[in-house]
């Protein structure tokens, strides 16, 4: 029988506070700084904690708390593996360069690592989980995805009793306000983006977000957890919202839709298909309703239905909170396999073939203002076989262009792609269709 | 530094597997025998597990599963300190008998425990948890809360890095069927709650559900959760839906709402206010829109904001897959105290005032058709300072009686039981009117 688990389970000699080195000292690193030098007991009989080294580009930059009293490193490799701390924490960020390096270092050496970082994690997280599980060290990452809402812990260890098959929602905060406030102001994607910078909302590089990268580094680990598989970013399908017209968000909420970035990972036996796009969403759908910079998710296992979460995507509390989660993790002394099943054996899930796939599609195009038009367009329709489920015709615009949408009911991918090539090559459509997908979650 | 944690974290002498007693082998019984005996691996490298004893009421009642190859014990107390188990699995249910004297006699021994059982742990829990920690247990309650949805863990390690001040929602998967057929079919409570035990869907016996003691024992535990306190449901404040009939519904949504059962826990410092009680939700909040048997939760914290989790609240998988979950926890060998903080250290939180609470009100009643009837009532309400928010008179009734219905905005709760006392002494009222309260959530 084991003994009492409090507080013998701390896997620390004696019962010194843990002592935590802070590499990346931005918003969520002077987040974690604060909570933990004002909460070092956190985790009530669990252990206490202590920052006593940080680590970051910058030492004199301006910040909102005092670094002075932490030891400092100009070098986040020297902090990883230095005597002074017991946990190090990665929140420089990026799949490479010092991030990469630091963390590899700290895990070589059997030390744990807590860290925010989904595109190091989505590329590397195979190579980093069989050195964690090689020399011992804790691999946690909670506040990758979804900020302070729990979905790591949620699919790693809360639905270790079922089989989950499929993950889909909205993880990128970012691309959610964007699309949000384009809705809200009838402002255009640019305007509404200049707007997001000036704000701090979005970066001054906001590639990785407006791409749809981040979102596809977090639904490519939600996978890897879900199926217990290598996460392998670069069999991920990724469509950001660059080319969301301000239209097609008009158009599609008069056909009871709202568009949003939408991620998703499905697994079918071997094959996985993991990808981001954006998608129309019913209005009445949670994941229409979750606006602004919120995230949300939809789990489907096959013994608990579907379950869904929603909370906020990131910023410095919630980051902050999902870091101490991971702290309190690491104290309380259980360990499981990085990705549900042991580094060593796990394989990336074979990509599932596109042709396969199966989705309902918006169109919106502009044909010349000639009779039989309606006729030609759902003619190339049926020989692609693809049923028509709603159908909405404007008036003729200055220029003698007739704006249409129509939704189809759904098909498989090669289905829609052929009809896209069909309609474009009609006589009569004055510029190729703009296809976006309609979510089928 | 630590060593490999694979497998050598699993707290069992050697490599062989967990040996798993079941006591209670009903519907949910059935289903974790099934699951571990078809899934002995499925926490992949965490450890493996076989059932080898079982416990129930009646040995040769007709099962989905044969019971034959397991070690048969008439008294769960016998099979709960067995040398057969290594870990007992407690699906009895009842807060007294023998599912507290078979949990105490594991527990004593310093045998690990999962159960489903809400009554017990929110009435007893306090008093296990000491137990459970003296000799070392664990205790672990994931299907007692939300099926299949981990609640549970992410209140108890989830949300460790944050301070938790509410959670509120739908936690009873019976009441919330039948409110839902009561509005879509338009029949009477009686009669839908008929259908439902037909059905299965509701207890022979249906006060536990209907009456809101199961909401109120897990709201009762999630609270102890989220705010670190000694579970104590003597200290809820309960009342079901018998009393909500088809013409509220109907006026509800009239208005706009729908009405729900709504357990909540709230604290604010020492203070907490646990309580059950329908409410009218709005039509487009998550809470309105979660029908039919889905559970819903709102977690609200002080950093990571609001979060929303919603899933199916029972069931033969999803609570099989809840106890599979905590047997995964036991093996991965983590410890954490039962309910947040030591249970030698864990208090109670005092009973916040009644008369401080703050609630809207929808009022329905029937008054005598004369003049001065709505100046009679609204004057009643402006003598207890209540607002109107909103206001329906219906056309007069055969028999000269009027229906109104009206909401007030927010006010203390002796407010409106002010206003509920001073309406029902008008002459013009023909009876006193019917209050719910507005979920404030």
């Amino acid at each position: 029988m084991p003994t009492s688990p409090f507080p013998d389970t701390t896997p620390l000699p004696g019962k010194r506070p843990l002592r935590i080195g802070v590499a990346g000292v931005g918003v969520v690193g002077q987040g974690v700084i604060k909570y933990l030098s004002e909460h070092p007991d956190f985790a009530p009989a669990i252990g206490e904690v202590v920052v006593t080294a940080v680590s970051a580009r910058d030492r004199y930059r301006k910040r909102d708390v005092d670094l002075t009293s932490y030891q400092w490193f100009d070098d986040p490799v020297a902090l990883a593996t230095s005597d002074a701390i017991d946990l190090f924490v990665e929140l420089i960020g990026g799949s490479e360069g010092p991030a990469k390096a630091a963390v590899e270092a700290a895990l070589a050496l059997g030390r744990p690592v807590v860290t925010a970082n989904k595109a190091l994690l989505a590329i590397h997280g195979h190579a980093l989980a069989k050195t964690a599980e090689r020399t011992g060290a804790a691999l946690l990452f909670e506040a990758a995805v979804m900020g302070g809402t729990p979905a790591v812990k949620m699919l790693r260890e809360g639905l270790t009793g079922d089989q989950v098959d499929r993950v889909a929602g909205i993880l990128n905060g970012t691309c959610n306000y964007i699309l949000s406030e384009m809705e809200a102001s009838g402002r255009s994607f640019a305007e509404v983006l200049s707007e997001a910078q000036a704000k701090g909302f979005a970066e001054a590089d906001p590639t990785t977000d407006i791409g749809g990268f981040d979102a596809g580094h977090k639904i490519t680990l939600l996978g890897a957890l879900a199926f217990g598989a290598a996460p392998d970013f670069a069999a991920a399908d990724v469509q950001g919202i660059e080319a969301v017209d301000l239209i097609d968000i008009r158009l599609a909420h008069d056909l009871g839709y709202r568009i949003k970035l939408i991620a998703e990972a499905t697994r079918d036996g071997d094959f996985a298909s993991v990808r981001v796009h954006p998608a129309l969403t019913p209005l009445g759908h949670p994941l229409a309703q979750a606006g602004g910079s919120l995230n949300a998710l939809f789990i489907e296992g096959r013994r608990i239905g579907r379950l869904f979460l929603q909370g906020t995507g990131a910023g410095q509390g919630p980051t902050a909170a999902a870091v101490a989660a991971d702290i309190a993790d690491y104290l309380a002394g259980g360990r499981r396999p990085v990705f549900q099943r042991p580094a060593v054996e796990l394989q990336p899930l074979k990509p599932a073939d596109h042709a396969k796939r199966t989705t309902a599609a918006y169109f919106r195009l502009r044909v010349h203002d000639h009779p039989g038009v309606i006729a030609a367009i759902s003619d190339a329709l049926a020989r692609c076989e693809l049923s028509i489920d709603s159908f909405l015709q404007r008036s003729v615009q200055p220029g003698g262009l007739v704006p249409i949408v129509l939704t189809t009911r759904p098909a498989l991918e090669t289905q829609i792609d052929a009809a896209v090539a069909a309609i474009a090559a009609l006589d009569v459509v004055a510029e190729p269709p703009r296809m976006i997908r309609i979510a089928m979650i």
